[in-house]
């Protein structure tokens, strides 16, 4: 039996997550859950689960949570805030945190996990994004396991299982294109928040629906890929595949390109991150090849797509600067998704931003905290 | 300096090793070469490469090859006949075998060396058709590896590394198409030889691009796969994709779908083989999907192409029953070859061995062989 502790239960990874928990009730097991506000789904997973800690990251939610479950469940300790997701992240008995919260949020619990010895499915890319040389450091001192949980980098860590890291000449990262793939900038300045928010093959959150939309999502994993597995900026390729059954790919120095493939499922990557090194059983239907019929592969298009040349940049420009691209961003996007502003402003203020920032070089968990904030600040004025 | 051994040196693969070998004069040395007949061609590789033993199949031309390189190679040994192979095979100071001959002639050399604790680079898939238990007990009992040269056996071998046997699920086994991909019955029956030799993506020597054309070859890869992986009948599936760049598949349990790409090229299996288990920098492309554009898969028609479906049929009846259909097949292709029979007489002849023979479960070395030859009698009879 396995425990393991989910910060960001009721999002759309975490219900997943616990999907896979609920299809291996012998193996794994749930021990500490959090959430930003949603008590009503929290309570739904306190019954079913009966973690001994919850987080709740808004006080007041926190509170009612406790006053609903306090008289049947009175050792189920609910804590609230930055310190109840830290509490959860780090519960005495666990053996693996799934960091399944959306953005910056997640930086702080992750390492603080990692501080105390527990291994991480790392399913939000903004830690790496944000934290990327702080969280690897510790990943390296502690010798902890940092598991990816998202089809793309789950799918490279198994694409270099048994082979050698110096052998590695560059990843491919498979991009569905989002709903917007072979449109041009007069078209994208029109689009409406509903359209941006119609994903062709995956369902998810709304935060990565719109990062996929612009291709900041493909921006934001070719960072995360340079610290999960070492790179450098031109060891990273991008290519187009609308169908998500190649789900990223490896090339190696002779010339082998190993992918991995199967059904756009999250269930896939969430359970090779829980069982790691094992592989299970599962009920998931299998791959058909002769039934998907065709794969098709294309240059992505950097110049519509601002965003994705920007995660390029950002890396280029190093330090703290990826870490105010993704502040812009989550400010972008949460202001798209509040229809403030128009689907190719989101290009537009993260651009801004990252041209008034001066990075800091190897900056510590302080600089980014900061640089995080000033970022917001600026992202919201403009 | 790794010295090898090739037996068909100036066959397909064996002119392709040779290619690999000049890629990395450093790391790799040729000791021994074989020939059936091609003395021109051995001459010219014996001024190159230098060996200390050849070996030519044909006396005669044996006996000439050593009157022409006399005396200017008073120290190189020309051997003929099957003994001249199995001195080239286990020549003393080889560290590897690589089994480039076409047919059931590979299967006495490949034993020879592998009794003598030499490891196999496999290219002919005959020797473990015919005689899959007696040389995978053969390879058990030595300990030496036993690494295939082709391209989709290569692929599958390199999707189980870092992996365990016992996760496996199933492999699937990519096939061109052949040149007839599509076609019906009545369109083979009028085929012609020159028609069934044009390959669509890869380059070969006429016995196997024949194979290609009547999914024979595929059929041959399915057995062979059941002795170099240890898998059921029910865990091998072929899958059509005739732009052969996806090599081959291995599924998990989990249902991953592990993949290796690359543009058809046989110097790569190859350079697998020698260099195992490193990967080394090479001159050749690397593969470009984007450039490739689209990947396309349907099912294979077994009921046009009957060879594919009598592997099938022969790995079920078990014992000698593969070693008989590939005796026809080799005979019934030779016959193509020479324009004694139409193409789908090759089905028609190996479905007729087979109905003739009465499987010896678990076959010794000689039970192998008496069946090769009954069958190569009878295939030449219809």
């Amino acid at each position: 039996m396995k425990n393991i502790s989910i910060i960001g239960s009721t999002g759309s990874i975490g219900t997943q997550a616990l999907s896979v928990v609920d299809e291996f009730p012998e193996a794994l097991n749930v021990v500490s859950i959090s959430c930003f506000n949603e008590i009503d789904a929290m309570e739904e997973q306190i019954r079913k689960y009966q973690p001994e800690l919850v987080g709740v990251m808004d006080p007041d939610a926190a509170f009612n949570l406790r006053k609903r479950i306090q008289a049947e469940f009175p050792d189920i300790e609910v804590l609230s805030g930055m310190e109840g997701l830290i509490a959860v992240a780090t519960c005495d008995s666990t053996k693996m945190l799934l960091t399944a919260v959306s953005g910056m949020v997640g930086l702080r619990p992750t390492l603080a996990a990692i501080e105390a010895g527990i291994d991480i499915a790392l399913a939000n890319k903004e830690t790496l994004v944000a934290g990327g040389s702080i969280v690897m450091d510790a990943v390296a001192k502690k010798g902890v396991a940092l598991l990816p949980v998202d089809s793309e980098h789950s799918a490279i860590f198994q694409c270099l299982m048994g082979n050698k890291h110096e052998e590695l000449k560059k990843v491919i990262i498979t991009a569905s294109g989002g709903p917007f793939r072979g449109k041009d900038r007069a078209y994208l300045e029109q689009v409406t928040l509903a359209q941006a928010l119609k994903h062709p093959s995956w369902s998810m959150g709304p935060k990565i629906t719109i990062d996929s939309a612009t291709l900041m999502n493909k921006g934001l994993e070719v960072i995360e890929a340079k610290w999960l597995f070492d790179l450098e900026l031109d060891q990273i390729d991008v290519v187009v595949h609308p169908q998500s059954i190649i789900h990223s790919m490896v090339e190696y120095k002779d010339r082998a390109v190993m992918a991995q493939l199967g059904l756009p499922d999250m269930a896939l990557p969430i359970q090779i991150a829980f069982f790691y090194p094992g592989r299970v059983e599962n009920t998931k239907p299998s791959l058909d090849l002769a039934e998907a019929g065709t794969l098709t592969f294309e240059k992505p298009d950097k110049d519509t797509f601002r965003c994705l040349a920007l995660a390029y940049e950002a890396l280029a420009a190093g330090g703290s600067m990826p870490a105010a691209l993704n502040a812009a961003n989550e400010i972008a996007v949460a202001r798209f998704l509040r229809e403030e502003i128009a689907f190719l402003d989101i290009p537009r203020i993260n651009e801004a931003v990252m041209h008034q920032h001066v990075p800091v070089k190897a900056p510590t968990l302080e600089d980014i905290l900061d640089v995080d904030e000033w970022a917001r600040t600026v992202a919201k004025s403009l």
